[in-house]
């Protein structure tokens, strides 16, 4: 039987029994003493299903997993995921991932139009508010959290991560900030509170431009705060600042040009910008074709020279580059408890194959970032070579004023700093 | 008149005048009030000199200054280079910058064999010991120091820059470090003091290792700092920690696979790697052709970007790049103003014309450093993803301990740690 060939030539660590129908099972492998999680039994619920899953196993795994046609007997989602995490980290590139990086090529050349971008936001991100307060934090931050200390709580660590984006940014008194992809706000609204700055925030969705004008207002910010529909390619005007957490794994490789074309075209001459994206510690197929399909459209995962490459081409400075490790599996893992401890309420929204395919997809990807080369990287960016000080000690500094309840004093600077212009972005009001 | 028209095409800030032999001088441009420092005359010493200057300014200027026969009467060799950056920063890729580029291709296929390798390295750094100290610190730290603090000395910047080093190897006692490309031993004399390590260095420079070895006996530490003539394709063992600093610009584009699959060779399965090297901010020219020519043959200066994309291939981790921008050219400086304190003593050991080229190559290294893109990377590398802590906090709690008189205690790890086996360079001993 097919499956069962793949499952004996790819699992080297723990065990694993499959079940098909109401047939005995077959087993795998062996517990580890160390691991003993790594104990799995699934059943699935026929042969149709196995031989699909024995041909496209990368992608038929979801797919089994969301249809019921897959369900675990012993062990959990995450149990499995390990499992295969941890085989497929001792052959890179042998099976499933072999195959899976043949559909590369295909990913990389998608075309990302102002309408097909539109279309790939409104798949997630307009889905309900109600659904994203189930299992993200208080502030709705859906990007990596930042754990300064590994027992903190979810909440806290998505502060910390706002407050090292904030001290990377440099904040002067005064500064126009731009956010390209600004979610539900909550990155614009504490920047807001922590200095004073007029922040910009631009994004693709309207159920999350709508959440976050209605948070603005009700904060009384909205004098210093706006948010508008548009695309990155869409905005005119120039920014002291731009930040962009969690937008650029949506852009595609082939508009990283455009990307920081974009961020070149809006920088002031001073300015400093900060891209927060997932990254890959080699070149890959980043989403698979199974999250691309009922996840993240359009999107792709670079190496980083694949990011840098295209920011070489502007003429900015890289100024710093920081590779978070670890810290999207945590942040995963938090996502996936909550929404299991949410799963009538999220299933009373959808249905019981909607949970099952944020499970697979929480589950999978974190597995990427803890097994199989996923990180998230932070870019600094910055026009001129002396825009920022030369050491990296301001950040640490800044941090702490921002983290603390003492409130940190702005630096003063000795260069003039030209006025920014109002950001013009009543074009893209759309 | 050829130069005449280049310098009318290029020159848009500040002033230059030109005379010929004993002619009357021409003038281009004016002084910039808030710059009087970009007021230079030169002399040349025939037309002859003015004609090689204006068919190939980039390589013709280092030429002619070198040989004498471009003299300057009116500024210094600094003012002449910043005026020349400041107006190449203005156009970038034309004229001087545009020929450059096209000399890329060239440079970057140049093949360094071991045999090619070694004679590189005799060219530069098989100068006398003798008159390196005449412009270095007094640890013969020939790299980019580190300064935390604008005014603070050379020999303060340098020991900044070891104590930076130190902190993101996240030294271990017992560990045993590589240090490739050790130069005078400087590094691996100081990582041995300040922590119970073993450390190797290799070279390729018969009077570097001469005197590394000396200072190894006089310190007493010859039974834990270890150095021999070897090329880093010939290193076997593997070591806990590889440092490399400065030498990555040797090794040529060619081989930047070769090199970092030698660090993958040899690092052990929780082994961290900084590889500390001059780069740009785009891809460019690196080395112009009067540099490779006098200077570094066989070197080749990357933007990130290449030097990421050779890594990638690995399977290494990235686990963070820093990039220092200025402070070479704060080192540089330096040099340039020792070498000038002591140019008697200089021309005593060489010759005028000697010292006339090691100050246009410092003059001119500055000025690529302020104005033409170039900078210093940290790229801090490990196998494992979870090898080093997951916040960047580890790196300025080991800076300060290091900085201090107080000594730090060394943190304890949970996992067990595989001991090392010694290195065996004894093939490398030739």
């Amino acid at each position: 039987m097919m499956l069962r060939e793949l499952l004996a030539r790819m699992i080297e660590v723990g065990r694993l029994s499959v079940a098909i129908r109401s047939e005995p099972s077959f087993t795998i492998g062996a517990v580890p003493i160390d691991m003993p999680q790594l104990d799995v039994a699934i059943r699935l619920k026929d042969r149709w299903a196995a031989n699909l899953l024995a041909l496209d196993p990368e992608y038929q795994l979801g797919q089994c997993y969301m249809a019921g046609s897959l369900v675990i007997e012993r062990g959990t989602l995450d149990s499995l995921m390990e499992l295969i995490g941890r085989n497929l980290k001792r052959r890179p590139g042998a099976g499933i991932l072999g195959r899976a990086r043949e559909l590369t090529a295909a990913l990389r050349a998608r075309t990302n139009s102002l309408g097909r971008s539109r279309r790939n936001v409104a798949h997630h991100y307009d889905l309900s508010e109600a659904f994203y307060r189930l299992f993200l934090d208080e502030d709705l931050q859906y990007s990596c959290a930042y754990f300064t200390d590994p027992g903190m709580s979810l909440e806290a660590a998505q502060a910390a991560k706002k407050a090292h984006i904030a001290a990377k940014l440099d904040l002067q008194p005064g500064a126009h900030i731009l956010d390209i992809g600004c979610g539900w706000g909550g990155l614009a609204l504490m920047l807001a509170r922590s200095a004073d700055v007029y922040v910009t925030g631009i994004t693709l969705s309207t159920e999350q431009l709508r959440v976050a004008r209605d948070r603005a207002s009700a904060a009384g910010v909205s004098d210093r705060v706006r948010f508008a529909l548009a695309d990155y390619r869409q905005v005119a005007g120039r920014f002291d600042r731009i930040v962009s957490v969690g937008m650029f794994e949506h852009v595609g490789a082939k508009h990283y040009r455009d990307y920081f074309g974009a961020i070149d075209r809006l920088l002031t001459d001073d300015g400093v910008a900060l891209v927060h994206s997932i990254g890959r510690k080699d070149r890959g197929p980043g989403f698979d074709r199974w999250t691309q399909e009922h996840i993240f459209p359009g999107g792709y995962i670079p190496a980083v020279s694949e990011a840098l490459a295209a920011l070489e081409e502007t003429g900015l400075w890289l100024t710093d580059l920081e590779v978070l490790r670890l810290h999207y599996a945590e942040t995963l893992r938090h996502w996936r408890l909550r929404a299991a401890a949410n799963r009538p309420a999220i299933e009373a929204i959808y249905d019981a194959r909607f949970y099952r395919m944020w499970e697979f997809y929480l589950a999978s990807c974190e597995m990427g970032f803890r097994f199989n080369g996923l990180m998230v990287f932070q870019a600094q960016i910055a026009r001129d070579v002396a825009s920022l000080p030369i050491t990296r000690t301001y950040i640490t500094e800044a941090e702490q004023g921002l983290h603390g309840a003492r409130p940190r004093p702005q630096p003063k600077r000795a260069h003039a700093r030209r006025k920014a212009t109002a950001p013009e972005t009543e074009a893209a009001q759309c």
